[in-house]
């Protein structure tokens, strides 16, 4: 990674001068939401959950998308699958529970019995005779499509998505230093909260206002210290310095554990912050990698699940739990204050004096993340 | 009954070849949901109560159908009356308790204290002349119709109803073996359900489901043993056999109580199954009378009360309580079985993969419940 | 006041003959409130607060009108200004807390601590360079308009509001003897309803209820003493006798503390009602002040903030406590007398055989009240 070309956010790039936020109403209106689910949720590549969540053949993982229950699976081939979580008999929703095994290697409605395979392939269907209308092949349960970058499954829901490559140029390459396929969930902790999603990449792509909401990550990481590579596309984002030798970003800013698999030079000195639009914050330290995944609920409340990615050997070392345990509470703490801002200005925003804001050089990289948001409407820029 | 002409489900009658479901929005929309208020739910003859409710003049009882309020009261006549339950004045709602009764055989507005009779004719309104623009005569509460069958009372919100016995063709003569106007309420329950009023009435209408979600009915009344006699119009349905000899739906398969009335022959093996439509399931077991009572609260929401009917001797006999409450227990626990997977249908049916579901044979029933929407609806058939 | 000349209701004001109340829809209807919000609301001069909950500079109350936040906060010339609680840099809500002082005299953006003057201009905005698109003067915080009535702090959130003195020309010079500049907040109680705002103002400019909702008030002020002088605009009322001498609106209908500053004569035996249209009720006793401050939530949700006003001196005498806290519970109680009739109407409305009441000569108020808001809508009168 260190060895990439960044700029200095605000410095080397020209100042976003005389750019504008987006109108309140993409913060509150049902229809632009409708909009965002259609032409963003239900059609880029988004994150879904991590590989490891479900191991086993059997294993499951059920989430929402927008409408959309999804069960994630892992099927009799070892291949993880993404299944509409729909009967195809009446429509009943297969599986209530947010996670689990199927013991049997099959799935069965809980209605009429109808009993689908692992990969989706409907094998039972009581008393139905094939012919006249009905034929087993018809009534596979639908399938999102499923790819598996660094141990992260993301999905796409459109019938005929863009490559994954394509969308996620930016990442590609990125971050293999990390190893972070082989990296584990310490921890997880779901936050609900009354914003909208766009509101949650905006925060995290700028550090404008670390100072103020953030003493002491600003003290371990100052705000001044950013670069980004931000150009095309979705994936956008840079890092940040880490001042203090061997340093992270804990509760006493010492490192939570050793550098993870082949991260060196300087690399250990850097926080790295990327937005994998629309879904995915992902933020690799030196010595974790700690992600959000957001889940949209309505215009106005989300869940965003973050979670602690260490090495396995890490979680496992009883002398290592103190250590781990600061860096949870760094971030907690960190993402509460940022929450806080982020419900106020939704609240804000609905104001209709409030019309368009002003953007500050330090906010360049949301001028990109608005006309993201923008060209998948396909809408025009607001006047 | 026993010696009506019935089908064999499945058997007998051709299997619903081809035949699909209705398209997800008939359980989601609001549109559709407004619609079925003014088509079906403020038109057809519904249930409102049973008449024991309300024995005394002045005995009220309060119902909700959609946005209306309804009392139910006897009037000085012994005339079960349905009024608005709203004032003629200014529009408050007269009444808020569920029941009771009008002591002073009038019933009085709160607010201004105007008061109408029992045949909801305002008799009292203070300080108001009559002439310019008011008289008395126009401001009797509005009427519902009411017509009492076996011991219910329906009503009609509609100005000019069909004929009770139009409407009901196909329920007229049936059961009076029960002698249901003489059995009385030994319990009710109130189920508060997340899913459509119609997902409700299809679950009743078929047995398909019952090896997986009713263990203990399956084994009491095989499903296999399934006939029906629908014909014509909204009132179908046909019954079951009780394995056991003398047995009934309890918890250990035997009866609760005597045969009721004349029930005998055939009769007392069997288990019926009549939907009214559109909000009535009536189910008359030889030794007691199960029904169902489905409120619309929104497209999702439903409130659905379930009563069991006895003889008021079996009812006053202290020996009796246990073998009733086997009945309760019985019901109570197959009901609940059967929300589960109505409110997963409801749930699942969201889906916009969920385009139109397939009917088995066993389930035949179902198309002619979904044509009676469908006409009442004024809508086409969906493609 | 005791010198201005009145009509008695009901009497020597013609009946309200043939007049019909608003249709249901008035109550219920989501775009008559949105409209109700866009031309009343937004528009009218309206109660925000007393003036004396924000005494000395820095000193701030918020309170929300519709979908706006206002900032009631008083300047370092001692002036009150009402700034929009809303972030110029890109919507944040600047200000959470109900009530508190700026102790910097100035208020920061939580966000990215942007930082205006109590006047709302912007002083601080770090690191935005002015010019090209971005000026401090463009983005001052805007305000409503600020008008103080003897104590009372009224807002426009109009850009160009109707004279202060024209909307409130009834008002002006009234109560003059009441010194209600000089009175201060005894108590204050919150009471969240589900019922639309314009029921409170009719419930409260007619006392053809009082018989039977109100029996002790109707005991200390018998409703046929009411008198009333409206004749046009927005503020109407009258008054009505208490029986008692020197009585008052308490639980044994003796005066609550001495008359309040120069009030004599026959405005010792009068309570004075009159409703401020459209959010303030205002109920001068020889006594005490009683107001209602009404703040809609919804078609159908309001918060009705109910103050009594004592004098100071009066407040802080041990020996009054209990004189102050009769008259309290009175009010209390025929408050949540009112609000059970409000809300029961609120429901009863909604039925759609409820189409336009009639209205008595008891309530020909009600009648202006009704033309008020149709005006204020530009919507002509219901057939």
């Amino acid at each position: 990674m260190s060895d990439q070309s960044f700029k200095k956010r605000g410095v080397d790039y020209p100042f976003a001068r005389g750019h504008r936020t987006l109108p309140g109403k993409y913060y509150h209106d049902a229809g632009i939401y409708d909009e965002e689910l259609e032409k963003i949720f239900y059609k880029f590549w988004i994150l879904a959950c991590r590989a490891e969540e479900i191991p086993e053949p059997g294993d499951f993982k059920t989430i929402q998308v927008g409408d959309e229950s999804l069960i994630l699976t892992r099927n009799s081939g070892g291949n993880i699958e993404a299944l509409f979580n729909v009967c195809s008999h009446r429509g009943t929703q297969l599986c209530v529970e947010p996670k689990g095994t199927f013991k049997t290697k099959t799935i069965q409605c809980p209605y009429h019995a109808w009993t689908y395979g692992l990969d989706g392939k409907l094998i039972g269907a009581p008393l139905m005779n094939e012919g006249e209308g009905f034929s087993k092949e018809d009534c596979a349960l639908p399938k999102a499509h499923v790819h598996n970058w660094e141990g992260f499954v993301f999905v796409s829901l459109a019938e005929e998505p863009e490559l994954f490559e394509v969308q996620m140029e930016a990442l590609m390459g990125k971050f293999s230093e990390w190893g972070m396929a082989d990296l584990r969930i310490a921890r997880h902790i779901e936050y609900k909260l009354d914003c909208n999603w766009k509101l949650i990449l905006q925060n995290y792509q700028e550090c404008y206002h670390c100072p103020g909401v953030h003493p002491l990550l600003s003290e371990l990481t100052p705000f001044q210290s950013a670069q980004h590579d931000f150009s095309k596309g979705a994936v956008i984002g840079g890092f940040m310095d880490i001042t203090k030798e061997r340093g992270s970003m804990t509760m006493d800013g010492e490192a939570a554990a050793p550098p993870v698999c082949d991260v060196a030079g300087d690399d250990l000195q850097r926080v790295y912050y990327y937005s994998v639009f629309p879904n995915m914050l992902l933020t690799p330290h030196p010595d974790f990698v700690l992600f959000h995944h957001i889940v949209p609920k309505g215009p106005g409340s989300i869940s965003n699940h973050c979670y602690w990615l260490f090495d396995p050997k890490v979680i496992s070392d009883e002398k290592a739990q103190e250590r781990i345990q600061s860096a949870i509470d760094f971030w907690d703490m960190t993402n509460r204050q940022d929450w806080q801002v982020c419900e106020q200005m939704q609240v804000g925003t609905k104001s209709k004096r409030f019309t368009r804001g002003y953007y500050s050089g330090q906010e360049d990289i949301l001028v990109a993340l608005d006309k993201e948001v923008l060209k998948a409407l396909g809408h025009d820029d607001p006047k």
